[in-house]
């Protein structure tokens, strides 16, 4: 069969399933979700030796060990899956739930009720348990899913999927609900992409490449996280203490995601007194900082910054500095070169709070917190299926409440129009 | 100038006026719409007087009187205008809401805070009223607008807007906030989807080829509604005289919209006793009623139903009825045919109705209550910019609220990440 006739017939499935998907009940899914935990954990052998097969390949094509460690399976990762599934059948059922009931002057009660939003396709790269993560957030929310991961990792998903799925029809989960597509094709994910009439949404997880491809190509709305260009801004009432500790954690903590931050503002009035501070810590993280003029000024022994340097993701031990005029003027730099991630003020003056999250319109917007807490995690939705940084559905992690929407619900006794 | 870089230039004006019309206290953008209302009514004259160029241009073109029904700027419809944007004004403004703070156990506090999406797009047909509606719309939900509406009506809408422009101006509204595209060229259109830096949603009014051709064509995320093929199940357990009189009034109460029924689906319990009384209603108001087997079984003039007929949208006074064997069927019906957009069941069974509501993911889901119900302001949302029939961001009617998205807010005290 062609690729076409392939996708067509698992998006196809997947809508089938879906329509059953979300008729089921809590207690089926979470019964589900711990078997797959159970089986996960039974056939780690199995999974470890699929896993070897993609890691053999990774080792012959000369891959870097930081690539080779997120594509392997361990006993670690393989329990983490497991914990993973046991949490999200511990999270409440975001489906069936009614809010806003109210009754208009015609008797009519209206009000709106949570629904899985239909079948999600997850585009992703290299991490295997992405598709444990994934398949068991969107059975939660009462979706069909279709997990496409990078084809190096094709053995390690495809294992994962048929352990989940041996689970999943234990329980009686409707065939189709979960499915890995199989083949590597890089045309695979184009012809997916075209299934607007099987598909409601596509999250694509990986590097900007992936993303501005899945975006370029795709006929279905998708929620997308491009980067995130974080920024902490030290305004001039900040309690330097508490600035520093945000500062250094915010950076060094764990500088290869995506809420840590890139580029530090400093109030003027501040500078001079909290930059020494600061760049002591950084000096012995190992930090290379990049200072605008202002900021050479006070330590004079940074590298410059570019131009290029505002709104870069270093994703490493590499800080952009700016001293600015105020908060207005952190404000602006922000939207001029932010990513609409997360950005923290660190300041002690209730005013200067308020105006800052009121004033700053990215995703999360915080007051003296370090940005590292900006996951799904973190804030307290129980699991994350992704960040969002553009606007539409979702803004910001996104939880099981993301994968679903509401429908109007309304109660009537014989009401006719007029 | 090339129409690339014109509309590259609208899409830029718009974006920056967006950050400061996002920041708007409530009491401006209330004063602007009342001046607004204030002004459209004051030039009345200038506005009929251009709006006479634009049907002279369709008369020689000999367009339908429906559609020059729709492009006049009668006193009656500029009043409209100036009534919708003062209904507009004395809604609560959603922008600045935050809901749900929860305190993390590290004593972050987390919430939400409902903020604009920024830019909106607006392509649309026909009616010059729409300019008015949608730019009060945008703007009370602290958005920049980018209107586009059709040819026939360009010197209407330029005209509509230049009040509109005027009245903004007076009360100190950012330039940029409210623009109307002046080119007729087709070309525009497709220029303006593609500014996806500029624009973050396009909200596309008119026939289903328009948003077909947005849809293929834009980069940016649409809100899509195709059509309304709207379904009422009466139920074996129905009261028929509340059934007969929903029945008639989603029919032909104004069968041209998209709210009302296409297609009546009757439990076989009780054909053979409510089709005859409610097929008498529809011979008085002229409905042509085409039948499946069985209820030619029962009416037996009724013209055949043909496959075709089952999901149409015939927007006029004929209706396609299929007797069904109980709400599985008639769900399994909706599911293969219907368009997400509104299904009413007529029962006064307890049960069946739970199960309908939960049962049938259509963006509107009724019991008891005409089709007709269904739309912005019966619903209680005070305004309607569209209805959305796909399930990302906002799915059904949509008020002022669907115009705006939510950012996570984040108060601390230090906290750093461990």
């Amino acid at each position: 069969m062609s690729l076409q006739r392939d996708m067509e017939e698992i998006g196809l499935k997947a809508r089938t399933a879906a329509r059953k998907v979300a008729r089921l009940g809590t207690g089926k899914k979470n019964d589900a979700l711990i078997k797959m935990a159970e089986l996960l954990i039974a056939k780690a052998d199995y999974l470890k030796a699929e896993n070897a097969k993609d890691l053999d390949v990774a080792k012959d094509n000369g891959i870097s060990s930081a690539m080779l460690n997120r594509l392997t399976l361990s006993d670690k990762v393989i329990n983490g899956m497991a914990e993973g599934l046991r949490e999200v059948a511990a999270l409440p059922d975001p489906v069936g739930e009614v809010t806003g009931i109210k009754k208009r002057p015609n008797g009519l009660q209206v009000g709106r009720m949570r629904i899985p939003l239909g079948v999600i396709g997850i585009i992703y790269e290299s991490r295997p348990n992405v598709t444990a993560d994934a398949a068991g957030l969107c059975l939660k929310s009462g979706n069909a899913v279709i997990l496409r991961g990078g084809s190096e990792a094709i053995h390690s998903n495809l294992a994962v999927a048929s352990v989940l799925n041996e689970a999943a029809k234990a329980v009686g989960i409707p065939e189709g609900a979960i499915q890995v597509v199989s083949t590597t094709e890089r045309g695979a994910i184009e012809e997916l992409l075209k299934l607007e009439e099987s598909i409601d949404v596509i999250i694509p997880r990986g590097g900007e490449g992936l993303i501005r491809f899945v975006v370029e190509k795709s006929k279905i709305p998708v929620i997308k996280h491009y980067k995130g260009v974080c920024h902490v801004y030290i305004d001039g009432a900040a309690d330097e203490d508490k600035a520093v500790a945000i500062a250094v954690n915010a950076k060094v903590q764990r500088p290869g995601v995506c809420n840590s931050m890139e580029t530090l503002l400093v109030d003027k009035a501040i500078a001079g007194s909290f930059l020494p501070k600061v760049y002591e810590k950084y000096k012995e993280a190992g930090v290379e900082v990049r200072g605008c003029v202002e900021t050479k000024k006070i330590l004079s022994d940074i590298e410059d910054a570019v131009e290029t340097d505002w709104g870069e993701e270093f994703l490493e031990l590499i800080l952009a500095v700016k001293v600015v005029d105020g908060m207005e003027e952190a404000i602006a730099h922000i939207e001029k070169y932010g990513s609409l991630h997360t950005e923290s003020i660190i300041t002690e003056d209730y005013t200067q709070a308020k105006h800052f999250v009121e004033g700053v319109n990215s995703s999360t917007v915080m007051v003296n917190a370090s940005t590292r807490f900006s996951d799904g995690f973190e804030l307290g939705l129980g699991a994350e299926i992704g960040i969002s940084t553009t606007k539409l559905h979702a803004f910001g992690p996104m939880g099981l409440e993301s994968l679903t929407t509401e429908k109007f619900i309304v109660y009537g006794e014989g009401q006719i129009r007029e």
